[in-house]
């Protein structure tokens, strides 16, 4: 047996990051930058007022001072002229500051009579002054590669950037195996139950930025298999659920290898999800995870998501980055396997479920962590620091 | 001014759970289910192995115990008999447990020839047989609300539920007004900038669940302003941004009344994004939020969230849900208003940006957190425990 960041790094191996593509800035959210992008001007594009009020020389500031209102400045429209000794030019939030003036004088602060204004408040040592390029200038960088969040997209629109290079969503084919399998709204025989390893991987692996297809159920047969190898032409990677063990009826690592595929067959020291089958076929990574609900989930969530963070060009180490909280009750020893129990996490507080069957498809639906155990931890106590996946 | 729960509260009363739609499971993540759903079957829908092994009767389960061999089970594919007195069943991982067995000895505490077997290892106590609807019975209940993760999914899938009742994801217009905007990819005058505000909110409302669609920019001119509102139509929230003032500039509010919107306009207590225009208006709700980028996008998340939450059909309580964190830099006493204070959070410390200005999204993309601090609250010191909402 070899241990997960082993596993991890194997995996990682069988594949690379994809391709760029240009997308419209407004599909660019989730998106992972492919490249550095540049600014195309400079933000404020000039000195900007950030209030309403009157723009004025800052050396005439002072209580009951007074100012001829010479014009007005809003945003988008500059006025155009200059403010000279005793002027003030009306002006409002994101306006140009015209030239000749370096304060703007809030309008709370200030009394008017015609064209005349009095400073009335007390104006304080705050200009009022958005600098040109107080954001950003032309030229400044936006490093890749990053997910794009919400505010970056904002932040590539006022750089005037409408078209963003992102890497290529990877193309995942799901194909499940076994003759006891039946799709949802099927009607599956007495020793039949539904697939549903293959819609839970697919929500997953769409939500790390993945494209995923689900393919025909494989039957236990090398004709069945077969076909479904032929249908996942096109994939980045191919994954098979079942049949990854070494029992009897565990028929899809023989059929990849007639396909062609340089196949390594892993026993992970993790619980749940032990056997794992890996390689390269057809120019498409393939990875086997094994049949139990949880297992496959967990392997997903284990193996597959730092695959796909890998060919999106994001940092993928073989050793995953975990986070940490207060254990609220106690564990008794693991064994030799890394655990990756089933738990829920609030507020830095972390529980593990009583029960940890791999086939309990009800528990994974609760937990929202899973917490990472490594091999032979001793018992752990209330109080504790762990570590764990969120999920 | 008022608090910014009151405000939420207003909000709320604007908007309810829109209708119910069906969609397909493989299209039902991320969306929030809108009714219980019963799984159909039980799982397992039989006494299943749990392992490889050999199915016999528990009660002659020892070290040396000896048992003919008289058929096998797979997954999908039951035994069709009974197993005896001295008899076992090979059974495989998933395979229906025959009648007459109890027990299933894994084939690694097996040694076989021919038609016998040998129990060689120590059985131990653990059956390894899965009992029939030991993870859900028929009838059992997914309830709803609730956003549906993957594992969630992976559960519908088990319970044979192809067609999912979600809420239909709410519609929603964004526009920007000024004469200062030009859209990405434009050519802005010496005045302009470019609009960003609605493309930030787009990615973020899609994030929580809605569609969001960018209008073009209205301008300062009451016919433009009626255009975009005209082109909202069949929107279940309009949102605009900019022009929510009271300076002279901001026309929104006259033109939204004069088509019919029963107005209210708050001073919310917060920073930034103190000004704030709400009501009705032609069957959708309407909400103007101020100009800059950072105070649009911050009461995106404050204000907008709980909108899309509600209309979801999810809990959206006038107060918001926050996380703690350990400040590790100290903060000066906060002012009258709430202050939502742009922050990075790494491993439970927080600290804030230096720079707070609401026109920076530069900081807001850097930023994971909006520390919130409550109106007035003291200076804070480093290991103070404060509240913050993830961003």
């Amino acid at each position: 047996m070899i241990p997960v960041s082993e596993a991890r790094a194997h995996l990682l191996t069988l594949v690379q990051q994809l391709e760029t593509e240009q997308v419209p800035l407004a599909q660019a959210a989730g998106r992972v930058l492919a490249a550095d992008l540049q600014a195309r001007r400079d933000q404020p594009p000039f000195s900007a007022s950030a209030m309403d009020g009157y723009a004025v020389n800052a050396a005439e500031v002072e209580q009951h001072a007074m100012f001829k209102v010479i014009g007005e400045a809003a945003a988008g429209h500059a006025f155009q002229g200059r403010a000279g000794a005793g002027q003030a030019v009306r002006i409002f939030t994101g306006a140009p500051v015209p030239e000749g003036a370096s304060f703007v004088v809030i309008q709370e602060d200030t009394t008017r009579n015609g064209d005349l204004i009095t400073i009335t408040g007390a104006p304080g040592s705050n200009h009022n002054i958005r600098p040109r390029g107080g954001d950003f200038t032309d030229g400044q960088t936006v490093t890749a590669p990053k997910r794009l969040t919400p505010a970056d997209i904002a932040l590539l629109a006022a750089m005037n950037i409408p078209a963003i290079p992102v890497t290529r969503r990877p193309e995942i084919a799901l194909i499940s195996t076994g003759d006891e399998l039946v799709m949802p709204g099927g009607t599956p025989g007495p020793d039949q139950i539904i697939a549903s390893n293959t819609f839970g991987l697919k929500a997953m692996l769409e939500d790390l930025g993945a494209r995923a297809r689900i393919l025909p159920i494989a039957r236990d047969t090398e004709s069945s298999l077969r076909t479904a190898f032929e249908l996942a032409e096109g994939a980045d990677l191919v994954v098979t659920i079942g049949g990854a063990s070494v029992g009897d009826h565990d028929l899809v690592g023989k059929v990849a290898q007639d396909l062609g595929m340089e196949r390594s067959f892993y026993r992970v020291a993790m619980r749940p999800g032990k056997p794992l089958m890996a390689g390269r076929m057809n120019g498409a990574a393939m990875v086997g995870l094994p049949g139990n609900p949880v297992s496959a989930m967990v392997c997903g969530h284990v193996f597959l998501a730092p695959m796909v963070r890998s060919m999106l060009g994001l940092p993928a180490p073989s050793q995953q980055h975990l986070l940490t909280a207060v254990l609220c009750a106690p564990l008794t020893a693991n064994g030799p396997r890394e655990h990756y129990m089933r738990a829920n996490v609030q507020s830095g507080q972390l529980q593990a479920f009583d029960n940890q069957d791999s086939s309990l498809l009800t528990i994974l639906a609760e937990a929202n962590a899973l917490l990472v155990r490594p091999p032979k931890d001793g018992a752990r106590s209330v109080g504790d620091i762990v570590q764990y996946l969120p999920i």
